[in-house]
């Protein structure tokens, strides 16, 4: 402010509110005319327009070629520049790697998969994701802003693995320092939170997340926030007594035979369940049995209103939810609703995109932040406070 | 609004607003001058004083006679007349009676405690509840404004006992009728989470609350709100397996002799556990053992900062919560930080009487709701909608 006078100040400060009123009527209306966007944000016309020329210069928004409707000149619509920036949001696994691009909006463009194993060496398995990150970024054509991870363990706040029991050299990886090779902004958490981050997203605002796949694990979304607990162990299963999941997945594998790969027993073994294979509903119906007693400590804690099994085997909600849902009728004195994610094996993904978006809109559009840069792929690295 | 015009309507709710700020800004302090109140309010010095002078005939406020510092004329101060109303907070067990009174601050100004078996039929327990309320009518000199009620077992959001194990006749039970005799406004709860709610007030932002009494519970506050569930059966303990705290009480109640009222069984034990009995000292730590497990199943799910041990055996901290320490240690990853409660066996009153001043706020304070009546003991009939 030194050289400025106060109301050269004042001034500045105003526009930048302005702009990032305007932007954010923008970019939630889709599509928009300046009346619109007058209505929405509470600013003056004349207010508006200087900043939506302001805004198109600096290539935040698309001016898009009206419909001609009716008589007389149409009016001009704008959008926000989804495709100025792109995130990728990885999910690193026991034997998998899977990767999605999205555009600023959350609208998936590309996914990505490289598989690994638990004895995969920690090296490799980085380079695996590396190479996710960098076909994603092609596809893009450009710079990613930001990646999200979502990894299998407990992880810290400042993206160290701290502890991971599914792979064995896992625990100690500086995940954010790694991946910040490839992108000017990291985040990290753990998979099955990041599951459930993307179900809220989508409109889950009071539940208890239930991640059944190769990888197994509990997460909360409460009043519309994921719940990560106060030192981020919440929903963590492997401090629950009396939950048998860590063998549950052995009652799958035991019906398939011994020459499947691992990574695919599950599937068949859910696939023989929908051909009416007694051993395989049988099988199924453990499966299920020993998922329910976590599920049910946690519906019994936090009584939430739904509950979403998510995670890969959400695919094959067709043999397994009814088993569930008889199980836990069981044990809850009541259940909430019963609801089979949509999001399958790429939830964990969806929901490290979603981190990184989250992170790139602290960066560049919260409040106070100076004014909005000009966009290009580096845009991200300018806006420092 | 049909007889003002839109010019008086607009400023009559400029009026109502100010006077909540005003009344805010002071209620706030506790005792403020003018300058302080344009400060916190943001409002013009003139349109405080105007206000001011009207809160005062209204008898919301007292102008306070200032000590006289230094030079000049000393300035006004006023504070809130928090003698203005009172509520009571009521628990209602199978052993007691509680009450205490409170003013419109939530200052303790009077308790009250009746003593009942759980055999007591339902309308003389509801009579030793109603002396409760008179006695702590007649301390006030005043009608209350507002009950708030706690209860054993689980209540519906209308206000009805649905279920209570330690009352065979106490479910069905319409308390918000019942008590809606005695004050115009009835708020109920479930004891352990009014209990908890009475730390949350004293500043217990994230935290499970174990409650240790002849009643035994869970409850939650995360992200500084008291955590009902969506169906009010948070953290309810008889839904949970493999915790054997209904015979918890049992393991104190065996170490003392057959003639002692069962009442006061559990207090002699953690006396004598004091003394150094080691009989005593062993069925202390069996009970601190069963409540541990509960406990521990509450910290994995929702990885408190916090766990407060609440309830009438908070008192004997001094040789519970050791033992208790020791077992979470056991049981969990992650032992949150452990403190006992100060508030003892009136924890569920003092929930009781906060919810019920939540009440009178929500009926008198709310925005938009009026102009503020002019007070006398039954104002709080007067700002219907």
């Amino acid at each position: 402010m030194g050289s400025t006078t106060p109301d050269a100040g004042d001034q500045s400060r105003l526009r930048q509110l302005n702009e990032r009123a305007v932007l954010a009527a923008v970019r939630s209306a889709g599509d928009v005319r300046v009346a619109q966007i007058v209505e929405q944000s509470g600013l003056g016309r004349t207010a508006v327009e200087e900043v939506l020329a302001s805004l198109l210069t600096r290539r935040w928004l698309v001016e898009e070629s009206p419909a001609i409707r009716g008589r007389g000149r149409p009016a001009r619509s704008y959008r926000f520049r989804a495709e100025a920036g792109y995130v990728v949001g990885l999910d690193i696994g026991a034997f998998s790697v899977r990767g999605v691009l999205t555009d600023l909006n959350g609208q998936t463009l590309a996914s990505q998969r490289q598989s690994v194993t638990p004895e995969t060496p920690r090296p490799e398995r980085l380079a695996a994701a590396d190479e996710v990150v960098a076909a994603c970024a092609r596809e893009a054509g450009a710079e990613v802003w930001a990646v999200g991870v979502g990894t299998t363990g407990l992880v810290d706040a400042a993206g160290t693995v701290v502890r991971a029991n599914a792979i064995p050299d896992w625990a100690g990886t500086d995940l954010a320092e790694y991946f910040g090779r490839s992108a000017p902004l990291v985040v990290v958490d753990n998979d099955s939170q990041l599951a459930a981050l993307a179900e809220q997203r989508r409109g889950a605002t009071d539940m208890v997340f239930l991640h059944a796949g190769r990888r197994t694990g509990l997460a909360l979304v409460l009043d519309g926030q994921l719940r990560r607990g106060a030192y981020g162990a919440a929903a963590d299963m492997s401090a629950l007594r009396g939950v048998a999941w860590e063998v549950a997945l052995e009652h799958l594998h035991a019906v398939v035979p011994a020459e499947i790969p691992e990574m695919d027993k599950a599937e068949r073994a859910f696939a023989a369940a929908r051909d009416g294979d007694r051993a395989a509903v049988n099988a199924v119906r453990k499966y299920a049995r020993a998922m329910a007693v976590a599920a049910a400590t946690a519906i019994s804690i936090v009584d939430p209103r739904l509950l979403v099994l998510g995670g890969a085997f959400s695919q094959s909600a067709d043999v397994l939810m009814e088993p569930l849902a008889a199980e836990l009728d069981r044990l809850c004195p009541r259940v909430p609703e019963l609801r089979a994610s949509s999001l399958g094996a790429l939830c964990v993904a969806l929901g490290a995109a979603s981190l990184a978006l989250d992170a790139v809109d602290g960066r560049l559009l919260a409040r106070s932040r100076g004014p909005l840069p000009t966009l290009a792929a580096t845009s991200l690295d300018s806006p420092k406070r």
